[in-house]
């Protein structure tokens, strides 16, 4: 029965359209989490929307799994496939359709690298709201199929926010699609929800629309020490009403997170005394300029009631990444050369200093060798924890373990940007409730009914 | 079989808890839109979570039908109650439970009106984003269940972008919660967006947690005419430059709209030419004060390329209120005592001057003795036509199905802010197609598989 369903496959595919064994290139059989290199069955590249339809079609007779691959920059395994599975990719679907300047839209095929929207939007003078770090290879369906967060949520909000419209496939090849371009449109259920953030569990993203936003005429950067998390939060709402919806990035550094950039990966130290907590902040400034002093005046303000205990604003592009290098440290932790745990956990914005201090605890209890840095996305909630361990430092997942436990405690989130995956599965109920997990069950049962659409993804 | 469950409910909810015949009040018998007074066949008004889930859980084994009832302001015929039906109000689930300005966050009950939650925003010096003209009545339960538009959509998005967490009592009394604060939080499906902007027919809201926003320190407004719709665009991307985040409104009033307010009801000519078109726009200014004079610049420079032929900005709160007055006069067109037909439709932002052109000519063509008044939050795409049927003039059905006709045929939709209800149902494959609509009755049928809940109410 597989063998015919392969050769329908490429019967409806054309050539080019299937691969099998080592036809099949690297780049699919693993994404970026790092589970080892597996070959799929066979890898559909459809070249269009019909394309995927006509996969999905033959996969749901068939009762076949299918994994949905874009970009493969993922970092929770949806996208790894299992030996048995058939990869559907997007890789062909690429190419962005419109800017609409009048609408503030731009419409994409998915499999169109996120850095490619992004240009097409700045060269029609706007801006694309979603940006990461992966955006050279990750691609726009990938980023709304799991709602991607990244530096910027703070201003433009999760992918979710900037999706406007979407064209979908549906397990048994039923194309659904709304291209929708206005801000404001309630005529009956915004099915696009469903889609989106749903990790490719329950329909594959053929197209997006997307609102663009004005481009900021300048952008500010400082790096900024302060005592606590509290001050960090100070901190925060002055610039909010400083600089109202112009403040784009607030991204929190922990001493230990800087004392491993500065002591382990060679790079200077950026205040005369190590802080508690930098804050890496940038604001967009009007056609006026003035921004800098606007900036050094609101600080100055913080410094003196103690909000603030220090600052450096960026004078040049150079300068400018400099502060930058602390918050990209994180790209050379492999040079440690140990076992990595990573984290992409949330907890909210008034618990974030206490889940601090108790990750730390617990660090300096169960695994006193490791490296341990946190920083992260903080006025998204959004905190990322590394721990490279030492020798005999526990297992990995022995530290995952205990880190979710902790976020738990915290109300937080296991995943805040880096979705469930294969990889955190298990650890959903942590995150979730009994109802509300029996709810998503529902949702898939009712959208996926043979369960091939990335099964064991996500839910069981 | 009835009587039994009118006598189980009685018992559930305890003395006051349910109302019959003369003991309901009027405002429970008819909502907004003006349909005939219905006496439904009880009403309910459970206190808290735990009531609303009997009542659906005894419902849902009888098989009754229920209306779900907040402020009863909507102008789609949702809250409408049927003879048959039992209503269920959210009227005693009222309150601010929390106001956490460090996660900034607002928890509060579903039947809390709009105006309270408002205000608990404000007196912790926070604002909430969510604001339309009912806010005095309407609830917040009712906003998320209609996924209500404004004023402000442009700043802070609809009442979607604003929603947090939520807790939802599903049709058989399972109550689902995620009081979630959190900016950033993947883990798994985000079933919230289910039940926002559905309309109170997969779920019934009980408690909402909203994202606050920073107030500005100071707001300008001015009224500015413009040649026409794409100066209009233009005047939105010089004002979106100059002010970045901070533009919060921008609603367009088309010259036969400012002619009724003129000529029938009463208000000076606001320039020495009645413009094509006028535009309300009002920006948020930081603390440094000078907003007038950079929006006076602003227009200027607008004012030397034609993009603006007139302006006038508020140097005053009463100047203000005088330029706010056309905006509002919608609310006086009840004085003109002429049959209405009301339209809350959107556009594409390309194709507004186009549609506005098209339904002019539909007016002079078809009903020629009618005044008609388009205005509306035009950035959002969202136009709003008035028309005040004269003598000789066709039924109000037959003009709706003309307008509704046009709208199609610019891809626009019959619903911008307002939802489908009962009122809106027949137009729906206008603006859907049947893909989309296979999958809307594919969620209603996972959610209310016994469809128990609001039926009737956007889908058939």
């Amino acid at each position: 029965m597989t063998d015919d369903l392969i050769a329908a496959l490429t019967a409806a595919l054309g050539p080019g359209g299937l691969k099998q064994g080592d036809a099949i290139p690297a780049r699919n059989r693993a994404d970026a989490l790092g589970y080892p290199a597996t070959v799929p069955r066979a890898l559909c590249l459809p070249a269009d929307t019909e394309g995927v339809a006509a996969v999905l079609r033959l996969c749901h007779a068939a009762g076949a799994p299918v994994v949905v691959q874009g970009g493969m920059t993922g970092l929770a395994g949806g996208a790894h496939p299992g030996a048995g599975e058939i990869a559907l990719s997007l890789d062909r679907l690429r190419g962005v359709e419109e800017v609409d300047t009048a609408s503030a839209t731009l419409t994409a095929l998915a499999g169109t690298p996120l850095a490619e929207v992004q240009a097409a939007a700045e060269a029609a003078g706007m801006l694309c709201g979603i940006d990461l770090g992966a955006r050279g290879s990750c691609t726009i369906g990938g980023n709304v199929a799991t709602n991607a967060g990244g530096n910027q949520v703070l201003r433009y909000g999760m992918t979710r926010r900037n999706v406007l419209g979407l064209e979908v496939v549906q397990p048994d090849g039923t194309v659904v699609r709304n291209l929708n371009k206005m801000l404001k449109n309630n005529a009956g259920y915004d099915w696009t929800q469903l889609f989106i953030g749903s990790e490719g569990t329950l329909g594959v993203i053929t197209r997006v629309v997307i609102g663009l936003h004005p481009r900021p005429e300048g952008i500010e950067t400082a790096l900024i020490a302060v005592p606590d998390m509290d001050a960090a939060l100070a901190l925060l709402r002055g610039l909010e009403r400083g600089f109202g919806g112009g403040l784009l990035t607030f991204e929190g550094m922990w001493g230990d997170f800087l004392g491993i950039a500065i002591a382990h990966l060679g790079r200077p130290e950026p205040f005369a005394l190590r802080p508690e907590l930098a804050v890496l902040v940038e604001v967009a400034t009007g056609p006026g300029g003035g921004g800098q002093d606007r900036l050094a005046e609101g600080l100055a303000g913080l410094m003196e009631d103690g909000t603030v205990t220090d600052a450096r604003i960026a004078r040049s592009g150079q300068e400018r990444a400099a502060l930058w290098s602390y918050r990209e440290s994180p790209y050379d932790y492999g040079r440690l050369g140990r076992r990595m745990a990573n984290f992409d956990v949330s907890v909210p914005r008034d618990r974030i200093g206490a889940a601090v201090a108790a990750l730390r605890d617990l660090a300096a209890r169960d695994w006193p060798p490791a490296l341990q840095g946190i920083f992260g996305h903080v006025a998204d909630s959004n905190l990322h924890v590394i721990v490279a361990l030492g020798a005999g430092d526990p297992e990995v997942s022995a530290v995952e373990a205990a880190v979710y436990d902790v976020i738990a405690g915290f109300d937080g989130s296991i995943s805040a940007e880096h979705g469930i995956g294969r990889s955190k599965r298990a650890y959903l109920p942590l995150s979730r409730s009994a109802p509300e997990l029996a709810l998503m069950r529902q949702m898939k049962a009712a959208l996926d009914p043979r369960g091939i659409l990335n099964p064991g993804r996500v839910l069981a």
